[in-house]
Parts: structure tokens; C-alpha cells; sequence
């Protein structure tokens, strides 16, 4: 079998069709698309990709079905599955997600779509592979495609240690060793063997602490919501959307230069908007903190108007809740199958975290933050003394 | 200056003060004294020693040092406090403490009476530094004495990472570069500035998972326990307390050959006892989990005598909780000063945690295990199911 | 002072004048522009870019300077030199050098031009620092201009280890805190202390293993020769050479679309061409391996003919042997400051080894493999069996 | 299968047998032997042992045994001998090498004679495996024995990236996965793939550096004299020389406790001798260099009493060259086998460097260095100014 060295996991080999696989246009565009979009503009190093991220999650996962017991043509869908399981993202991964959601109605893990025609089914054919079960695995069906996609999958734990390895940051550094080692299949689902509590404790914090100083830094969701004003106005100049989630990352900057030039400038050069607000949830009304997209934009009008600022130099930023999908791994305690939130109080108290760690965002250049800072205040309706 | 190279912190650069300790008797015996005692028994590359961990300490404490603007000999006393903060550590650590302190009145970070009279002594005044004001900040008395012996002192943040980097368990990889660069003094108590909640919780949440996972792992724990009763074996069989807290961890190896032969051997060639009983605080009824050593040695006799089992042959191992002393770290959240315990909920989550993780032992040969265990249930009033 | 983390170095603090410089866009620039250009193909984590590799030269840069004991503006400029010493470099970094030096006459470390004017040389003057000063010690003027760029300078022993903790090859980890602090200053120039002779071994070797291994892997190098030829065809194409200096390299990618779309498409997918030919130097003609870059142009030219190929699918790729520079690094040696290359026997053998592993190439689609290869050996002169 | 997890591989997977044989006294006995014996006097975290260095041959072992195709009792017989490769070692392991050899005529890897009886041994019967022939596998014998004990074999390779780890000295970090991958058996000899020249080399090179700073450091070589000496006066004095062979590192410091207090009490607070004499190759009279064992005993003998200084105090440290034994190794080069001496000039060089690095030494405490050094360049037949 060929290997591949890679940074985290040293040597992955790999099997014939995996090997086919990498070397579609499907797979090979991932090497433009960064794991991280925004991040690095916090943490310099962490320019790693969704490939070598893709190849690495192809590893963990033949080690799983390895210790799973798990051979043959079932491995090799699964292995395929691991493979192309993020071939479905879009040019800066994340952040484009919301804009071709909306004009397609898909999600990057439905991929049914994206595969027929293209060579990548070809060579699952060409293997034996059928490549609908392959896109359901990717979508997290049946027992085999939660390692896929699920609550104990593969993907988060390569994602947490190439992350940490990339940034610098040692949270992420989980045991994928032992996670591996101690999956079962117990009634058809993916769980944890008895006496691992902490072991999946042990990946829940670590998505946490990474939330916290890594995904949700400031100065990172300051330019996701740059990159996604950006990606609007692509789309909504001209860019048919199928063309457009087929970008790679610098096929994104370029448009960007068409059909928003200013914004692009400011993204490539790292010359950011500023916060003008930054608030936690107690001091949001309830409604805000729902806004549909269609609200935001006009609050993010009605914001620039007051503050007599242009509509373009207003971004409202309005995350969602980290969802923790962690917390319904299951894991056997004394026996019998738990979810980790019934096993583990730490559940709670990370969500209560996250809660705590929640804010919204109102972002413009330097110049326009007192301005905008007291518009948006007046628009939605929060009090003073909380910036 | 000198430098030593450390596989944790790479080049640690020694002041004259501190090469001149690192020379003395009382320093170099730290060479024999493992940091993780029993623990190499489960993680067999767990061979590191309090030498290498005291200079790691005084690394860290430079670096605090540094950033909080502490120079001179205020510095110069707290760093040779760092570099003797072990010094009172009797043979195989933590595992004698209770032997030592229940002859002696004293804790392993009392030295004022260990450094009297001796070279590291003469190597303090030879450098003006007060030996009696380098004990109190071994002691943790003021504000940098928290630095070497408090809630946020550099001697957890080195043992966290040393201990991932020796047993390859990655969950204590915290980045000790953000702790220490952090750190400030308020109102005479050493804090975390503003925006590091989750830097003070990374650190506790590292040494959580390091206790399920390492330090109290039973088979460490098992031997641990042949090892304290085997101390007690010692000292009364005429070994005076202060030449047995002088030990080194061989001299320990060797007083068991003469006072306690099955013992040692046992120990060194891993011929361990096995759990006769391993039982939550759920099952155990309220008053054993606080029996003071008396009642300890009283059930183990009759437990010993009721399975007809040599009296030597049955060990009753009653930990205390985790101290989660962390608990207690300052961080200023909005301005004010928190405990970490206010500022964030997941402490009391790890506090409930290590309760469910906590575990009385009963061990005995493999032979004895089933006489053993009933036995036990009888005279610690342990109902049969819960094993 | 802000620090920044670093997936190699950890945290680097960043004086006021270093943070002025990155904020600037000729600097951010180098965000977009990899290291190992082409290397990726094969190593697929490697891609770190000159931004934060400018960032970690700085780094050890101070790390020397403090060992040196230079301070204030004489550091303050070397500082500045080390965060600015790749601004020169164009897309792609060595891969376009040759055509940029062709059209300019200028090398990537001639930044006095480059920096006149720009928002980097007002940061300079705001910090009392000449711009041509930096710009000198950034061309390696003076003692310490060899820090920057010289035989034993903080740039390649950035590379080393960032190359290898990104690439995963562990042969380029060399000990920088080592090198670091075991520099001097001896009659105007810079040289390791005595005892040291290993220590520049160590560079000399981790380099020459990368070569092999990494640097000039054959795949990174027909990469690199498509690449090399599409930037001609940019440049020849009527882009202004200022211009193409200044590109990122996405910009380089998306003017191949328009100027040469086939063998940008290539690029992007890794399409590449194989190899007709790779052969030693034992078997090459002497007057080939001197080849000027038009005798080339009129070989590919003539293979292409006879074998009936497109002139564009032709490339003959015939490199400069390694430089070793490393070989004049100076070393004391029994009080004596000695030549690498006099003090140790092992760079002849060095050199020996590159010699032997020089490789000309002949590359072309995989279907024309056959004829271009019989084709190149009338051509070049090279006899059927060494191929 | 179980799993051990250690610092330098992570999991490693025990088959049953490697269980059984694990348990067993001979080897439990290796977690008391360090590996790198009195390095750890330099670098103060080199506190590892053989017993996690023997699970690591173990599991580069299997590695290698997979990529082989090597399966079933071959594959058993070769990892048993790779778990029980060091157990023939005595006390701090090289260092009583000479002494064992001198009255036993065995070396460390003759253990025939060691296993017989065994627990060990019955172990590997039980496993239907010979002990005889684990044995001559451990003395390297036949293609496979090449593995264990040869000039490609794993136990270097696990040294060598294991010293690194524990000492910080990045030198030792060879590419493990590509070795092993790359092993092929050809006419009855283990040797590397095509195209592994420099694989080879970095495997050569490597300890080249390891042994200049690491290895043959003055500090480790002095404990080491010193460690000798009192060896031979623990069986001068009575204690058998099989009772003493099966030593652990402990039981050697308390027999010098009986036989040499002095040197037992230095070598434990490492306070130790100091160069009197540190000499190269140029200026030692030939017949020196190779002194036998007596004649050593005779000048020491003779330079203690024109020093007028105690017998005891003196040293002579008349080290061997470096063995290179993998300048034997074989690559294959353009189809044909080589040894690696003949496929790369690297060799010669590295075998100047080490004759150049070679040094004599004679120690003696500090107080008599002066007196001691012209009494040894006296009966030595050394010129004044070479010191």
C-alpha cells in the first residue's frame, strides 16, 4: 500500500481506493479549502486543509473498523465514506455553509448529488462500490455511518488534534488512540465501552476549550462575517450557486474582487472591522438572539441609516449556540447504554459555559464604531452600561 | 548562564543561585525520588523524577517572574524557592506522607527545619537570600509564595505537563505560556487577568482527567498501598522517621528487604495484590469512608482473621476526594475578582464527578480475592451486589 | 507586549515595531504565499506560509540577540529585518525567482526598492529605524546582517524545523535554542562557539536530508517546472513584472487561467506530467548540466518536434546542485575560527551525496512518455540505459 | 489485546505471549535498569528504562514483521526475542558490560544460558515457541535475527528516537515508519528497499550525533569510570558473579554502599571526579589506545603514587571508537545489494569524526587534578601542551 506522511498521524497508508479516490478534481479541490477559514488570521500556523484533515479521518476511521472487526466491503464503504466526507463543503468550509443552504437546500454532508457523474463515482463503481451508500454513510446513516458523522465520529476527533497541532493550542490533543480503541457496536448504535466517562468527557471539553480560544475568537468571527457578506453578494451578483459552491478558496477571493472589491481588499490584507458592540445574552432581548436572516438585514440597515454610515459597512453577527452534539455519545455505565449527558454532569455546566461565553457582534471599520456602536444599541434595543 | 536540557521545556537557564542548590546533597537525592511513584507500574514510561520537575518549576517561576515585573531578590528568593520545593518529599512521595507527618507533625513543604544547618542553606546566605523567607514561600506564604505553593503555582502547571509528556497521556498538555503570562498580582493575591475563565479551567479540567486516567488508577493505587504499608513496616521495625524521610526511593527498596521481604518483593517485580472490593460512595456506608487510621488497621485485621488470611495480606484503601484546591484560583471576571468556583459552574460538575469516580479498595493475592471480599462486605457493612 | 501563538515556537512576543510591521500590507501579503510552494503535492500538511515563518525568524532573531547582548536600535533594527527579510519574494517564493531576476535583476533579498515608500518604511521611521539600514541587513551586510541572512542565519533554522513539523519528516529538527546561544561575534563576523563543530554538522545534515527527501522530491519538482513555465507565459503575456512580483500566490493561479489554462488546471487538480527522463549526472553531457536558460528553451523546442508534441508539453528541468552555504558557517575550533568545510570532513562527503542523488528531468504528460523520452535522449545526447 | 501506552509510540498491543513474557521476574526486572545508565547525571530527564525501551523494540518489531509478511510462529518467535532482546544486560546496563564479560565470557545478548528454567522460558513454551531459538534470534541469528540484532535492527531504532524524547536532543529523531516500511529480505539478509540511501544514512548520522552529545558526553562518561570501578570491587570483594549480573541499577548502589562507600556516595550525589587528562587521538602514543584491561590497572596504579594521591582516586578512561555497525547495513542501489560504507561517502567522514571526537581520559577529584594530570602525562608518554 502507498502512504502518505502526514504532520499528525505520520504514515497513512493507503488502500486502493483510497488512493483512486485522492486523485479525483472532487478530492484534489480540497487542498484549497482551508480547514479553519478565518482562524488563521488568529492563529498564523493554522493553515492546514480539508485534504490532508479528509486523509486523516480516512485513518482513524480504518483504525476503528480495524478494532471494530468490521472487513471487507462494508470497511471499504465506510473507508470511501471517510474519504469524501467533506467534499460537500464549500469554498471556506463553514462559513459559506448559510448561503448555499439557502439557495439549495443542502447541507455540506449531502453529497448524493455532488458524487453522480463525476469521477469520483467512477472509481467507487470501479471498486465496488455503490456510491448512494456511500453518500448515506457521509450523511451519517446506520451504525457504520455515525463514525462517519456522529456523535463519536472520526471527523471531530481529527479535526480537534490537527487543530491543536496547526494553531498551537494544546486543548485539542485528545487520545484518539484510545477513542478508537474502546468503540463498540451495542444495538446498532456507536458507543463507548464500559469505563469511558471520561473518555468522553475528554472530547467534549476539548471542543469546548477549543470553542472558547480557537473557533469562536473574535477576531476570527469578525472576518467569517466579512467572508459571508462577501459570499452573498457573489451569489446574489450573478455567481449561479452551483458554480459557486464548487469554489475552492482563492476562486472565492477572486469573485470577491468583482463583486464586492473592498471588502476582498480588507480580507486579504487582514484589515478588519472592528467590534461596535459585543454583548452577551443577558442584555439582548429575546427576539434578537432569533433573528431570522431577513431581520438582520434589516436591523444591519437600519443601523447603518441612523449612523449614517453605508449599508455595507454594518455587519450584524448572531451565532448560533455551540450545539454540543457530544453530549448525546453513549457510553456504557455498569452495563447498561447511556447518553454522556445522563452519565456526566459535566454536560450541563458546559453548556452553561458556552451560554455564558455566548455574544453578539456588530462590526464596522474603526472609524464608524462609536456611530454604529449607538445605533445598533437603539435598534435592538440594549441598554448602555453592557458594551 | 548555564543551561540544562529538559524534554519538557527544552534549554531551563540556571542563575548562579540556583546552579549553586542544584549542587547540594539535599537537591541531588531529588534525583532518586520518582515523580509519579507507583504510577510507572501502569504507564511504564512514567520514570521521571523530582529533579527534573523542580527545574521545571523554577523555569516556570522565572517566566512568571518576568512577566509580573518581580525582580532582584525578591525574584531571586522565590526562584530558589521553586528549585526547593521538594526537598521535603520523603521517599516515593505522596506514597510516605502520611507515614512521615503521623511521626513527624510535618508536610513535605514544611522545610524550615530540613534546610537548617545544611549546604543549601549556606548556598542561600552565600547569595544573600534569607533560608527562613525561602521555606516560608515554599510554604505558600504571601503573595508569590502562591507562585510556588497555591492555586495557580507553577508547580501543577509543570507536573501536568511533564506527566502527559512522560505517560503519553495528552489530556494535562495545558499551555503553560498563557497561564504565565496571565498571571497578576491583586490586592496581595496573585490572579488571572481579565478574559481567562477558561484558561483557569483548562487547568483543572487537565488534572480531573489526569486523576481517572493516571493518578488514580487502581493498579498505581493497589501499589501504592503495599508501598505505605510496607513504610509503616519500616519505621516500626526501628528505623528512625528522620533518616526514613531522608530515604531516597532505593533506600526504600532496600529497608523492605530487611523489614518487610514478601512486600518488596512483590513491589519490584509488579507481583501485585488484586481488588478483593472496588465500591463507590453510594454503597458504602457514611462512617467507614471517614475511619481514621486505627479503625483502618482494626477492619483489616478482622477482615484478615475472618477469611483466615495472614493479617499483612489484606490492605483497606480509603481515599480522601481530590482536593480540587484549583478550585479556589482568582480570576477577574468584568473587573471584580471571582474564585473560579463562582465564575464558572464546571467546577462543581468535576466536583461531582470525582465523587462518582471514587472508589474504596480492599486487596489481597489473587488466592485470597473471593474469602477476602466477603469477608470485607461483612465488617464494612457492604451489601453484596455492588461490587 | 502582544504575543502570538505559534504551532512551532509557541508564544512569540511581538515588540511595538514588529507588530507595526505585520499590521502592514506587504507583510500580510506573505499570509498568502507558502513556504514549500509545490511540496504540498507531496506532503500535504505542508502548508505553512513565509507569514508565520517570518514571524518565527523573528523570533529566534531575538532569542539571539539576547544572547549576544545586542539591544536597543542596533537590535531594534535587526528585529525588523527578520519579520521583513521575505517581503521580496514573489508567488510561489523560489519558483518564480528565476523569472523575476530575469525581468528585474533583482534577488528576493534586494528590498530596498520594494520597501520605499510603503506603509513598512513609515512604521520603520516611526520607530527611529532607517528602512535602508533593514533593507542592508536583509541583503546579510555586516556582522549582524549575517544573522539574517548568512551561513549560520536564524532564517534557515526557522525552516528546518518548520518544514519538518509541518511536512511530518522529523529530519529537519535541529536544536535552535542550541544554535541560538552558542553564536558569537568574532572579528566582524558571527561564529559558533568553541566545542560547536556538531552543532553545525546538525544544520548541514538536516538540510541535506530534507534536500533529498523533501525539498527536490521529483514530484515537488515537475510541479515546480509547470509552474516556472506558466509564470513565463504570465509574464510574456503582457502582466507588468512589478505587478507579478507583488501577486499572492492564488493571484499567480488565476492568471494562469487566462494565459495558460491548461497547465493551470493542472496545477490545481495535480494533473501532473511524469517523467521521460531523470537521470544522473554521470550520464549527462557537461555542457547540459550548464545549460543557459535558452539552450533549454531550444531543447524542449527540438524534443517536442520529434517526438510530435506540443511545444508547451515539454520540460526540461535541470537544477543548480544544493549551495551548501552551511559549508563556509565559521567555528571555533581548538581557539581558531575554522570553516565548517575545513573542520569537518563530513560537507565533502555532504557534497558528495548531492552530486549523486542531481537528477535532470524530462517532463510530460503521461501519454507521451515514450517519445519524449527517446526524443530527449537524441536531443541531450544521454545513452538508452542510465534512464 | 491489551494495550500499554507509552510516551514515545503511544498504544502499543500486546499479543499474548508479549503478555505473558512481560509478567514474568527476568523481565519486570528491566523497569529497574535505565537505559542510558549515567547520561541522566547530564540530562536530567533521561530517566527511561529498557523495560519500556523493550516494548518499544517489541512494537517496531511488529510493525516491521507486518510489512515483511512475516506471520504466524516465525512472527511470534521474532517478537518474543524482541521483548526479551535487553534482559541479558546487568546493572546501569553497558557499563558492567566489561565486568560480566571478564568473569562470565558472555555478552549481553548471549541469554541462552539466562532464559533456561525460566519462568521466561516456560512462558514461551506455553506459547509453543522454542526457547533455544528466541535465544539465537536474540544473538542476531539468521535474516530475521538481523531484525533484533544486525545492522537494520529495531532496537536502535527505538533507542535512538526514545533517547530523544527523554533527553530533549532533537538529534536522535529518525523516521521510524519509513525504516520499517522499507525493510526487505534479499538472499537471506534484512536490508533496505531501493531508493533508501539517505534513509540509511539518517539512521547512521543520527546516532553519530547522539553519541557526541549524548552518548559520550565527559560528564556521563567520568559517573561511568566511576561506576566500572566500583563494579569490579563489588565482585573483587566477594559477591558472586551471577548473583551480581541479575543486579538491578539499585542493587549495584547498595553494594557500593559495602564494597566502595566513597565512590557509592559520589556517584549518588553526583559529585564527581574531574579531568585531569582529556586527550585526542594525535596525542596519545599508540600502544596506549590499546591497552589492555591490566595495563590500565598498572598506570593507574603508577600515577596514584607519583600523584602521591590514594589508588583509588585515579581513573583511566581509555574508550573504544564507535562501532558503526551500520555502515553494514545493506541498501539496494540501482537492483544491486550494497553496504551502505560503499553506496555513501558519509561513512568515512562520520568515522573521522569520531576519531577526531575521540578523547582519553583521566579523572581524579577535583582537588588532585593538577598533580594527577602531570603524573599522567609522565607514565603516559604525553606532551605538556595538549591538555
Amino acid at each position: 500500500m502507498n502512504t502518505v506522511k502526514d504532520g499528525v498521524h505520520d504514515h497513512i497508508a493507503l488502500d486502493p481506493l483510497a488512493e483512486a479516490l485522492v486523485d479525483t478534481p472532487a478530492f484534489q479541490r480540497l487542498r484549497h479549502i482551508k480547514q479553519l477559514s478565518t482562524v488563521r488570521l488568529v492563529y498564523p500556523s493554522a493553515n492546514h486543509t480539508r485534504f490532508e484533515h479528509s486523509l486523516g479521518v480516512y485513518h482513524l476511521a480504518s483504525q476503528a473498523l480495524d478494532s471494530l472487526g468490521v472487513r471487507d466491503e462494508r470497511a471499504r464503504h465506510v473507508r470511501a465514506a471517510a474519504v469524501l466526507h467533506d467534499i460537500g463543503h464549500g469554498p471556506y468550509g463553514h462559513q459559506t455553509e448559510d448561503v448555499i443552504m439557502r439557495h439549495t437546500g443542502e447541507h455540506h454532508d449531502e453529497i448524493h448529488d455532488l458524487l453522480s457523474g463525476t469521477e469520483a463515482a467512477a472509481a467507487l463503481r470501479d471498486h465496488d462500490c455503490s456510491p448512494e451508500r456511500v453518500a448515506d454513510l457521509v450523511a451519517g446513516d446506520g451504525e457504520l455511518g455515525q463514525l462517519v458523522s456522529g456523535e463519536l465520529d472520526v471527523d471531530r476527533m481529527d479535526y480537534l488534534v490537527r487543530d491543536a497541532h496547526h494553531t498551537g493550542v494544546p486543548y485539542g490533543t485528545i487520545d484518539t488512540g484510545r477513542l478508537v480503541r474502546q468503540l463498540r457496536v451495542r444495538d446498532g448504535e456507536l458507543v463507548l465501552a464500559e469505563g469511558n466517562v471520561q473518555t468522553a468527557e475528554s472530547m467534549l471539553l476539548a471542543r469546548s476549550l477549543m470553542n472558547g480560544v480557537v473557533y469562536r475568537h473574535h477576531v476570527s468571527r469578525i472576518a467569517g462575517a466579512m467572508l459571508e457578506r462577501g459570499a452573498e453578494r457573489i451569489v446574489d451578483g450573478g455567481v449561479p450557486i452551483e458554480a459557486f459552491r464548487r469554489f475552492a478558496d482563492h476562486d472565492l477571493l477572486f469573485a470577491l474582487r468583482e463583486h464586492a472589491p473592498t471588502l476582498g481588499r480588507r480580507i486579504e490584507e487582514r484589515d478588519l472591522f472592528k467590534r461596535a458592540l459585543w454583548v452577551g445574552q443577558e442584555t439582548v432581548p429575546a427576539g434578537v438572539a432569533e433573528f431570522p436572516r431577513e431581520s438582520i438585514r434589516e436591523a444591519e440597515a437600519d443601523v447603518a441609516e441612523r449612523a449614517d454610515v453605508p449599508e455595507e459597512q454594518v455587519l450584524l453577527d448572531v451565532p448560533s449556540l455551540p450545539s454540543m452534539r457530544e453530549a448525546n455519545a453513549r457510553v456504557v455505565v455498569g452495563g447498561v447504554v447511556q447518553r454522556l449527558e445522563t452519565a456526566s454532569e459535566l454536560v450541563a455546566a458546559l453548556r452553561a459555559g458556552e451560554r455564558s461565553r455566548w455574544r453578539l457582534g456588530v462590526y464596522t471599520p474603526g472609524e464608524h464604531v462609536d456611530d454604529v456602536a449607538s445605533a445598533a444599541r437603539d435598534v435592538l434595543g440594549i441598554a448602555e452600561k453592557d458594551a
